[in-house]
């Protein structure tokens, strides 16, 4: 397939440029049936939305989202449901001089070099702005989980540059424009940015998100694994340079004792499998990590070429965010939440039959803190 | 697509169990006229083959491969490439108690309540045996690659356990179980792996792949990024819980200033990318890091249910790998492997007409030892 | 892949109902550097819209075509085209009965069995409007055909009901609302389709597809054959019962002698093979034809079934074609060339590097009737 | 996808040349827990294989099947399906001349054109012999077709060169080596083929292919449409240059009154919809009929060019079926049978939750003799 499709059954079609006249989605395979309107999209796009803080891009987008298909009288149809987003603030004139050159860490340069030409109007395609169709289009995953299987995709802050932030509870989350699961912790965010901000440099960050509820059996061995697809879809969110599921890169130094997540009657011991196994899901919570790198458009110069090949350097000064990991929690939901429905729509068409002769293993409850936050290190017994 | 099938132009359809007769795979979008034979394939397998050391499984088995289709007079055609691995050792006897209850940390579990019915010999499908067809066709994919653009594929061992090993030089990787790119880090390599094997514990690892002689311009935005896709087969690969593409993890705490990097005439002055901006590769040295999981399958009795869903505890005995990650090394070259010839032939249908109207600023060919390690937290200036 | 994606490399991807308030689609895959704006696509457009003349629906519709995406200072970026055309001229209260009753002959039934729902006006989303989009996205491949190939795909009436008409020349094709190869028909056409009007009956058609220029190579066997691909695309089409490459069903009666195209140095002899064998193009020209069934929805009276089940009696008022298949040329032509964009691009995927040792064979450039019109039946020696 | 991987959940990927060591494919997305046995899939081989009668290649194969994965104590897994058919009766030195120059109206010079490179012997890839995998495969789709929903798919030969062939009973379709669906027409068949055979000619055929027992609700508007699917496997099969679904090509000569069919609570009135309306099934039988060309392989001499572009003149011996039709009925069931169990899969994916509020109309057991043969023009009354 062409680029720009995602998923097999549930698949999600985006286009558009950052200061074109409108972006959008073209979301096909949704079940039929189901309650939507608009209202039920536009609050993850809020969520989103640039300009909503001294913290992120000033670049005003209301982000408003239209449906142009696939719903007759308030219901899901079974046919493609188009979404449209039009764009209500370019300054395209902004851009000449990155048009000239390439901003080192961005996509400038390997677009021209692959197509031979780019839209250089606030990054074109490469805009982390093409991330709105997909969020638009995992609102409606989200719906459907919720609705059908009562599966919850959450996503918080987990670091911003060198501040970790400790989970504490998913309460007040949404409340502020980090996303961190510690509302003590926003003083500091907010003077870090300030600080950063007037530096004119940028940081990067790191998002967790989580699915709860999600049955076992999700996922396609050998290619079509649950965890290789989140990892196909959160590296490809704009910046993202590293994945885990579960322990992630801990594992390296867990010993087997301490890595596999021990079975009970009762549940699980642990999640360091992060909710997969062998690429299939286990009835555990989903926890899955990120790495944001730092922007690239910072207003300190940089050494650069321009598009002739000669020695330059560059500033970018515009509209941007000093951190993109910012804004990226209700991204990585939403990716997250696209690979879910496709997987729940793969495997009932092929296992629909299967009768359940095992003895499924609860997910452990009574351990909210350990399947919420990402504190797996000590893989506390259930008796303890 | 079903998921056994990977990639789009050119595919890898692999299929078999870890004790059924015979594994293999199609391989399908080869480019016709390279010459091509069985030797060209059995060194790859040979590195990843069971049994060549007393730190891997024992399983005898030679992986003798068998070209069935797509070859003509030494050529290819064309048309699938079939490839067939005729099984030699297999003791399913050693399974009883496996089948009655699952190994923590296994993908026992999740096959079962997916199917409803699954091969437990030997891990059936999800065992890592089922990486040889991948290999296999990785090793077609790494000669044309080779042969039409001067790509190389090679990785090793970074990390076993607790033991990091520095990279010195590709040198003598692959003169010994390990894949160490430090011929002196063998001694202390072997003396922990019996360790180990005495303890009857596992460990985990992390494997280093590296792609030189990419062209800028592979990668499918938004959702067939080159980043995306190595990170989708990276993350299949069995017991492997996080990937990394350049600098990865340690960009969260990085400043733009430091990760993005500069370009000048003369080339990139570092590559935190790790060779890909806005899922487009830019010419530079593509940097991949996984981490692989402690074996679930190791001698020490486990807390566990049955299928029954009573509770257990299990010990498994026969033969399995203490660490896996000692025989990742050609798995992950051969998927990276796999990737890049699919992106090759993806970028060429879409752009074959584009002219070249940008200068490439080329890769560091002299700073040979910031491509190939994992050093990149101290960018150091070209005329440094 | 879901169903409103078509293609592999260049993709299609369609939403939208009848009387919803936009339709259209997104291409991906596109090449870069194509000058292309909306003026490129309208004529396609104004070909197929309704309202044009008596003898079709009297809906008015301008299909003014809107380019959101994928082209930069009037030149193609390689990112998603996507193309909007707003809906003007609704009136969905005529369908207060067809959402009771089931016509014969209509999706109405198979719709509402499958998804449980459907959108009743104009038929919606299985509405002969809904080729719009695809004929928008025809125009871009054939664009890209003309100046990468010099290919041409053009199309033409051949039988209307019991009117068979002859093939004599494309000139005057596309100056009546017919598209018949012999403007003497134009009369005889007209005067039929008057009768069929006051009968409030309707009628079936032939339509003729013709791909010059095409270069020996494509397809992609054994299951992207070109010739499979093409029959997928036009049987998919609105009311499409049959479809026939080069001599078609003429070819159970024929001998091998009759029927195999022979070759000299100065060209093939004929072109029973309709420009493809083996699913791979000649190089002669591509002869496409396809059965268009009468409409369904008709104003005589019909025995049928309502929702609950229970007999009925349906006559079809509102604005419907008697006769489908006069609209049905630009549509059969842009299928055929989305289907030739798309194998182009897979071709030299694969291909590129293949060195031409055959010397080609030419198509017969001498015998534009033969290979213009459906006179396959007297294969003329060339020397005739 | 590359073009040898057939479906999309149910896929198919087939693997072989004529005369290489071994054909086979691999089937991936079959339903687990299914028995099945080489025993389940011999006989559709056996009834396509070649050398069982003098009317048929004389070449002797006895298509033995061995399943060398997916299947687990006699039931499948649900995992991949891998089927080898090991090849015995090769005699490459035949095809010397082959090589050189091209047989008019085979894929000789197409596959050459396309790949610089072929393999000559028998066909290489091209061979009829490659049908083989695909029977194999579809007897596996027939066997969960017919254990789940209860469909047939049977198929017989309707008209052999000139002699078309009444529908009578599908009793003793299996009984000589025609298929035809009147054993009196046997004999004139035999004494038909008889005097082809010496005249060194070959001829076309035409196959009827009926599925009874399919669902209303499977086929993905608009372009995974169930006719479009079953066009595109059907053109894809060798020989064959047209499909019809129902009425086919009558389809033009109809009045809508004539062609639609009515509806009463007790059924359908007529099938020319061939059981699909809006690329849905309806419920009703689905109707197929495809040509086929004569063969391309015959003694008589023809004029062609060889490999130089030379004229030449080719004369085929060897061992070659003088009327590719009398063996494409089972062909022509297995990819029915293989696009209707895909579709099956997709259909639940999407609509499992759909409950049924429409009565389902039901197909007209009381006629079968309208369903069965292709005796659709007399659109007979119920009360009739």
């Amino acid at each position: 397939m062409s680029g720009n499709t995602l998923g097999t059954l549930f698949t999600v079609t985006t286009f558009g440029e950052s200061h074109g006249p409108a972006i959008g989605c073209v979301v096909d395979g949704c079940p039929p049936g189901m309650e939507l309107s608009a209202e039920d999209i536009q609050p993850d796009l809020d969520r989103r939305k640039p300009g909503t803080s001294r913290h992120v891009t000033q670049r005003r987008e209301d982000d408003l989202v239209e449906i142009l298909s696939g719903v007759h009288e308030g219901r899901t149809t079974g046919t493609p449901i188009a979404l449209l987003i039009r764009t209500t603030d370019a300054r395209s004139k902004d851009y000449a001089k990155i048009a000239e050159s390439f901003r080192p860490g961005h996509a400038d340069y390997t677009y021209l070099r692959k197509y031979g030409i780019r839209d250089p109007r606030g990054g074109g395609r490469s805009s982390a702005r093409l991330t709105a169709p997909a969020v638009a289009a995992g609102a409606i995953a989200k719906k459907w989980l919720r609705e059908k299987y009562g599966v919850e995709v959450r996503g918080h802050l987990a670091q911003l540059g060198p501040n970790k932030i400790e989970f504490k509870s998913w309460d007040g989350v949404h409340d502020n424009p980090f996303f961190p699961p510690d509302p003590d912790a926003v003083a500091l965010l907010e003077s870090y940015m300030d600080k950063l901000r007037k530096s004119g440099d940028s940081c990067g960050a790191r998002i967790d998100v989580v699915a709860s509820g999600v049955p076992p059996g999700w996922g396609e061995p050998l290619y079509g694994r649950l965890d290789a697809d989140i990892a196909q879809v959160m590296m490809g969110i704009n910046a993202v340079k590293g994945v885990e599921i579960g322990a992630g890169f801990r594992s390296i130094e867990q010993m087997g004792t301490e890595h596999s997540d021990e079975m009970t009657p009762e549940g699980f011991l642990s999640n360091n499998a992060g909710g997969i196994l062998g690429g299939i899901s286990t009835g555990q919570d989903i926890l899955v990590s990120i790495a944001i790198k730092p922007t690239s458009s910072i207003r300190l110069a940089r050494r650069t070429i321009d598009v002739e090949g000669k020695a330059a350097t560059i500033e970018t000064h515009g509209r941007h965010d000093p951190c993109v990991g910012i804004r990226a929690t209700p991204i990585a939901e939403a990716f997250l939440a696209l690979v879910l429905v496709d997987h729940a729509l793969r495997h009932r068409a092929q296992n629909a039959d299967v009768k359940e002769k095992v003895k499924a293993v609860p997910a452990k409850a009574a351990k909210a803190k350990k399947r919420e936050g990402r504190k797996l290190e000590d893989p506390d017994p259930l008796e303890a």
